[in-house]
């Protein structure tokens, strides 16, 4: 099979072309097709799904490690993914990947996610997308257990398609992998979120902090699989109607 | 009734607490209850659900018209009702909304928009919840039709609740309101998104345009519902998992 025959994956991610994350995947992505990296130039966690339209995007180009070309943009993850697919690449992506994200996108995490966003854009713009991410946030994280499961889904993905409208968004854990279940968005939240402060010149502040709390009894939930040291694997929807509650209520005069 | 028993209703958005339209909707939530307007400090369109993780956040007074007291906040809509509901307000909500948007929060735009994030973000932290949208983008759009739907749906939410995980999200056309229909969020999305400029020192900038593309065919869609003349208003949810895709995937082994 000659090089251009094989399927051209586009790398994203939220944490910025510098992190480790995004060299795992592009290595598992690279076993199955050719590369293109378009990422944030900068960390763009929990942008969700911010697009910018009030200042122009640039794009510079890079290497990573030698090995893989990419460009960075000075945008969101979403951003990342509209230029890709409108402006960079020279063929259209056959599939879109996003992550590794150093932390987990489980939960109500996923409304937040950056990485899950550059994986939803690639859905609306009509790619097969994945997002990964490991729940362990820190940069030296083993992240060879997230690889192995990226290994499975994209192999799966190239080989069965994805039905459109439909992102897979799937969390590991760090270290070697017991296994890929199946599982939906944990019924979470956060708790306590903010912490003030008074900064030198006596004026009040506040961090975002917050307590991960999972209301969830159901152990088919993503956070449970992963408390059970499963990775969990998320099929993700972006109409976000609500098909029962609209039954319900259509017939309401307002 | 005293006025410590009136409903407290927070009022947020996304163009800033210095639009015209917030000012709009405080008028009508002031009908029903006690107004606290807390929303971020400058325009925020785009952003969607956005949050702030890696600067803290300010806040400081502010009256509206001598009218409204408020809050402005140095982050997303995301932000403005997390802190609202944390630190700002003496006691909880009885409702949220967020609005009025000058821009729809149709279609596909429901993923990136800030108005809606407020009223989802409201809803995660168990509030009964709104979003509310006029089409016409300029800030003199007449808002008096959506403010005629915000009456309508505010007081039939304070009347019978909304039940729990569920966003209510009303797109009215300027002028005045013909009626509330009920409907799905469109199938939809932006096509040729990027104008690509040379800057004065040779080196390629791209701004985000796009034209939206309507995708859906059947009637009952928020996009065709306002293009009839009628205010869409649509239930939303943040459980993104395809339940669909779930049931059919969940006996692959992976």
């Amino acid at each position: 099979m000659s090089k251009a025959e094989k399927p051209l994956i586009l790398v994203c991610n939220d944490d910025g072309i510098f992190s480790p994350g995004i060299k795992a995947l592009a290595e598992v992505a690279d076993e199955f097709g050719n590369v293109e990296i378009v990422a944030p130039d900068r960390q763009q966690s929990a942008v969700g799904h911010a697009i910018t339209v009030s200042t122009p995007l640039r794009s510079r180009s890079f290497m990573i490690d030698n090995r893989f070309s990419g460009q960075a943009v000075s945008g969101t993850p979403a951003d990342s993914v509209k230029l890709a697919h409108n402006q960079l690449l020279n063929r259209k992506p056959d599939l879109v990947v996003s992550g590794i994200n150093h932390g987990s996108n489980a939960g109500i995490n996923i409304l937040y996610s950056g990485t899950v966003s550059a994986a939803t854009e690639g859905t609306i713009l009509g790619y097969p997308s994945i997002a990964f991410s490991c729940t362990n946030f820190s940069e030296d994280a083993d992240l060879s257990g997230c690889q192995d499961a990226a290994r499975k889904v994209i192999g799966y993905v190239l080989n069965h398609g994805l039905p459109r409208g439909v992102t897979l968004n799937l969390n590991a854990p760090s270290g070697p992998l017991k296994g890929i279940r199946w599982a939906r968005q944990a019924n979470s939240r956060y708790v306590e979120e903010f912490e003030g402060r008074i900064d030198p010149h006596n004026r009040s502040y506040y961090w975002l902090t917050g307590k991960f709390q999972l209301l969830d009894q159901e152990e088919d939930n993503d956070i449970t699989v992963l408390e059970q040291g499963y990775a969990a694997l998320t099929p993700i929807q972006y109409d976000l109607t609500s098909y029962p509650l609209l039954r319900e209520l259509e017939n309401i005069q307002l």
